[in-house]
């Protein structure tokens, strides 16, 4: 056990990293249903969320969904309780970005209750919606998408420079368009031009803001025709990030691979070199 | 024949099999011909349906357009009829997909015959509208579809992750915009804001539901940007699928292969071990 | 010469030679020089006519276009005649698409001489718009394309399956959406319906029929995520294709391969043998 | 120094050049603070344009803002003279498509000086708007982009034929559409039944103008699935450019390839040969 490390790390109790190969972990068969069920409560206690905001729903069921919520609210407090108990390294999991996802999902019901009766319906509304953001916990439980993240993250730097590149041709465009189509008609101001030439550009489309003018039909069927070849450019690149992978595997420069099934039983990041012993996000043991 | 098989695969007189060849089979010269009248005829009867569908022409050819139903609907009984007497398996034909398939093409002109003349739209809808299902047993007659599906088939478990993925992107984008947009514009509950998220993440664009605000703009133009990049991935996924096929038919490690061209005749599923003498999905030979 | 293939092929005179060279090749001097100007006089030619279609302009400039569109005409009239004159191959050359489409591309102006003062606008409107079809000699002029175009046709079998699959899909989604949505809101007929899931699908996305329903818009997500998914297949398919080609260069099979940078003087069309010494579609020499 | 090339390129003082190091290099550590500087000033001053555009904060900060911008006028004027000063070949620097947009992104503010108080709308929109080309600087400072778009050149012709095929295409879909749907509802001239046609090929779809006849919905569909598909091929051409590029890699025949990281300290352009004691564009030394 790594207890120098930022002191953060302690010996864990048997009873505790039993409780934690439950929690964190993915493969024993009890951590499996745990999971399972954790799944299961985190899309229906969304699903809760969903239907109460719908003002109609809202009216006919407005106690179930509270109290729902509560009981959601209440299992999910002591999983959060339950894995910084057994959690070897106590702090690293609180301030991880699953740590915060998760006192993210419950906190708010709790600051509902401390809201005044006539709270701004703005407060209401965003504390509501904070709840959801529980969902993100699935991501946490996809071993798969980690893999895939993982090799789409390989291809980040390029994408990023791509979407730099595109949105200041958007801008370009945006101003084009601002300047020919004049005042009316939604062009009033730079930024809604551009959000226009983004609409545009991606081929979503949505008609509100359309031009009139002919030097504005033209120079829009322009970035239309534009926008349709960029799709192009992000894709060849991801499909060859994601083909060179088996190339690289029957090459011999392979090295120490990567272990994308096996995540870390504390913070629940992947990605460790095969023969790693111990997590190298939180240190804990793997 | 294995009878023993669940008891169900029995011993086919020679009429039975030679005509199970031309029904279930596509090598034969009368096989051929067969799926061509029965192509010919499903298409047939799913545009007098559409054509039904239109209140003017109904209007019209009201008559036409009964007597051609019943027509075709008599057509497919015998065609049904005669698949069960031929199969080596009856009851795994009619519990098969297909089977179900040509039931439903079929059934809903009969029950409309019991129907009261005073019956909901609703139901009169429906069961027009069930028979249209029939369209999809064009689909058992594409053998090329289905060697295009096997491959498919191969990506589908990363491309339900990234799915997934996606669908919780939008569902957290779709919670943005509820906050910011309030509760004006189409935006009143959190499934529609979810709804709106799709049809642009997507690049759909209806632009029936449009942010007006400057923040539920610029969510947008990000959630339009994402969109359109995601494109790349499953793009990229299943390009990679596809053109690793060639590779391994010219590397060593070939294996049984599957055989695409050769359809169960009583199933009509496809993708055997070439060495296989009875299909693995009902028992029947090959 | 192979004046005995159909009794069609003569003997051309040296100077009928010299002008199916500048006419139909692309090789020499002149024959490049020919092709400049007879592109610029398709796209001229077309300009005026989009010009002519547009209401004000129409009135304005009447008496211009009526002739510019003579001088065109006449010009086009003596090309034709003069590429009927030098074809070694008359009957073939008239018969084929390209004698059909210079010949589409010079008559609407000569029925219209004919048309009484009082024709219907609809006949007025097609005639002027028949001669459009002249742009599509600029594909005969593109080398380049026929090239990308047989590689393209390789991939045709398998996208016209993908494409009869997604016309089932779109049919099926149709149905639903005609049974969920009721006979309001545009989804008042099967067809109409269907071509709502098509603009769904395809991720176009107009917004003149949109589903208002809960179930429907259910419906038109999963639609919309399907159709977003569906790109990613063809794009696959073209993607291998597109990429097998080097490695095939560099393999040992390569056969005869086909040379398509030479288009038959006569008809016009590529990808005949590197040896070939006389043209496989129309019989004349190369 | 090369001094002969054209009479421009001149000997630089030490003082020269080692501003021009650090001005028009990328490499050392007083270059790069010079870029990131100037990556904000280029940023901050086009979102002062922006925000400027807006009547509502044009009203309220008037002030502020043509402070801002004439500091950021002054800023980029010095910049522009010290470029000049320390270029080794001037006359090259101003004539480069980088010394053009340097210029413009300062010349209008002076021009705007000597505007008169009643200058028409247009010039005054269209000076305010051409300041924003500034944003095409950040294309220079890209150096990633620089190779990303040496790699997609490649594609260019191909890309041009695809490009033109497909207009040619949106023109006879136009065509049709134009003479199916009639004068009413939008499509009233070819050139607009174009850009509808231009609109749906690349599945935008604002719903502006949408076919309303039955024969018109069938060609929209047909020509929507048609540019469904169409995103295929150039996606296939640029997947297949970027994927070669490993091949090459690793083989033998790599010759003299070009070095990208490097630019040109005098016009900023990069691919140039490894071995290249000179600039290829301007004369300077590298």
């Amino acid at each position: 056990m790594n207890s120098d490390r930022e002191g953060a790390a302690r010996v864990s109790t048997p009873a505790q990293r039993k409780v934690a190969e439950i929690i964190f972990g993915t493969e024993t068969f009890w951590g499996k249903w745990f999971d399972l069920i954790l799944i299961g409560a985190i899309i229906t206690s969304v699903m809760v969320i969903f239907l109460d905001s719908v003002p109609a729903l809202h009216e006919l069921h407005k106690k179930a969904y509270f109290e729902l919520e509560w009981f959601f609210t209440v299992f999910f407090t002591i999983e959060y309780g339950t894995r910084i108990w057994c959690s070897p390294n106590r702090r690293k999991y609180v301030f991880s970005i699953w740590g915060v996802v998760d006192l993210l999902a419950i906190l708010p019901t709790y600051v509902a209750l401390f809201l005044p009766e006539a709270a701004p319906l703005l407060i209401v509304r965003l504390l509501r919606t904070i709840r959801i953001f529980r969902v993100l916990r699935l991501f946490k439980l996809m071993s798969h998408a980690n893999r895939l993240g993982a090799e789409l993250r390989k291809t980040l730097p390029i994408l990023v420079v791509y979407f730099a590149a595109m949105l200041i041709i958007t801008v370009i465009f945006g101003c084009i368009i601002y300047v020919l189509e004049g005042p009316n008609n939604g062009f009033n101001s730079i930024p809604s031009s551009i959000y226009w030439a983004i609409v545009t550009f991606t081929t979503v489309g949505y008609g509100d803001v359309v031009p009139i003018t002919v030097a504005g039909r033209a120079v829009a069927a322009a970035g239309m025709l534009l926008g349709f070849l960029s799709i192009a450019v992000p894709t060849g690149i991801i499909a060859a990030a994601i083909m060179e992978k088996p190339r690289n595997r029957n090459g011999s420069s392979v090295g120490t691979s990567r272990n994308y099934e096996k995540n870390c039983r504390n913070c629940a990041r992947a990605g460790h070199d095969k023969d790693a012993d111990y997590c190298k996000f939180c240190g804990s043991p793997l």
